[in-house]
C-alpha cells in the first residue's frame, strides 16, 4: 500500500515497520482530475499533500488578474499553500491539478501528533524543510545570477520531463521570463 | 553564559538544563567590527550563527558589480550562507557586519552530532528552518501582491527599529524597491 511515499521517507531515515504503518494510517488519498482546484484563496488549509501521481501548479492571482506561478509538483513532491498550512492563516494561492492526480494528504493534527509519537518524522520533516528552504533561496539568487536559459536547463533538471506536461506558457510565468524568449532560447538549445 | 541564545531555543522547547549545557559547549564566540566580513565567496561555509547583538546583511555581487542584500540579521536570528552550509557547497554570498556584532557560531557536524544525541533540537531547529521557508514564500508572495509602503511597514514589524540601525538605501535595495520611492513612502507615512 503506497509504495511510493515508504520508499520516499525511507530513503532519508530508517523506519521499523510498526512505524511506516502508523504513518500510512494517517493519509488520505485524494483524486483530482485535470484542471480540478485543490485550494483556493480564504480555505482553510489543514493538510500538506505527497504526489503520487499526476502533476499540479500553485499560483496567486494579483489585482489585476495576472497568474504567478509559484510552485509545481509532481511525483515525490510535497505541495501546499505552506504559509497558509503552517501559520493556520486562510489560503492565498490556487492549487490546481495540471493533470488527473492521486495524492496523500497528511492533517496538520495528525502531523503534530507523529512528532510527539516517533521523534525520526521530526528529522524526516526536519531535513525536507530544510532542503525545501534552501532551494527557495537558490531560486531568489538564480534570478540575480544565471542567464534565462541557464535557469531553464535548471528547471528541467529539476523536474525531470516536465517540458512534456507542462505547456511553455507555464514555464516561463514560473521562471519569470517571457513566453517568445522561451520559445527562442529552446530553439537554440536544440539546435547545439 | 550566554542568556540571549538560552532564551531563544527555550521559547520553543523545554529544554533540561543539561541539554542547555551541552548546546552552549557547541557554541563560539565571534566578535566583528563594523564592516568586517564574516564571509565571501567561495569561502568553505561550516557554521551557522545566532546574532548576539549588532547587525548584520547577507548579499549577492552580481556580474555587473551590483549589489542585492538577501537577507538582514539582528538579535535572536541566525544567519549564514544557508545553500553553502546545508549543501557543503562553496559561498556565493557576502555576509558583512553593519555594526559591531557578536555571533554564536554552531558547526555543521556538531549539529549533526546534537540531532543524534538530543532529539529535542531536531524539533527545535524543524521550528525554525519552517518559520524561514514559510517567510521566504511570503516575501516572494508579498513582492507579487503588496505595495511598496505595506511591504515597508511590514519591513519594520519584522525588524524592529531597524531603521536606525540600516540606511535607507540597504531597505530599499533589499526589498527591490528605488531609493527615491522608500523616501516618498517614508514622507508620506509620517505624514499620516
Amino acid at each position: 500500500m503506497y509504495p511510493e511515499i515508504i520508499k520516499h521517507i525511507s530513503q532519508e531515515i530508517d523506519f521499523k515497520a510498526s512505524e511506516i504503518e502508523e504513518f500510512i494510517s494517517l493519509l488520505s488519498e485524494i483524486h483530482l482530475s485535470k484542471k480540478e482546484l485543490l485550494i483556493r484563496p480564504n480555505d482553510s488549509v489543514n493538510y500538506e499533500y505527497f504526489v503520487v501521481s499526476g502533476c499540479l501548479k500553485a499560483y496567486y492571482l494579483d489585482e489585476s488578474g495576472e497568474r504567478h506561478i509559484i510552485q509545481f509538483a509532481i511525483e515525490d513532491w510535497w505541495i501546499s499553500d505552506f504559509e497558509a498550512f503552517f501559520n493556520k492563516e486562510p489560503a492565498k494561492l490556487y492549487i490546481e491539478a495540471i493533470e488527473d492526480s492521486v495524492l496523500l494528504g497528511l492533517h496538520c493534527d495528525a502531523l503534530e501528533e507523529l512528532f510527539k509519537r516517533i521523534p525520526k518524522f521530526e528529522r524526516f520533516f526536519r531535513i525536507k524543510t530544510t532542503n525545501a528552504f534552501v532551494s527557495l533561496r537558490s531560486r531568489i539568487l538564480e534570478t540575480l545570477q544565471k542567464s534565462s536559459a541557464e535557469r531553464y536547463l535548471n528547471f528541467c533538471n529539476k523536474y525531470p520531463n516536465i517540458e512534456k506536461r507542462v505547456t511553455n506558457h507555464h514555464i516561463a510565468n514560473y521562471l519569470g521570463i517571457q513566453p517568445e524568449s522561451l520559445s527562442r532560447i529552446r530553439k537554440e538549445l536544440l539546435l547545439h
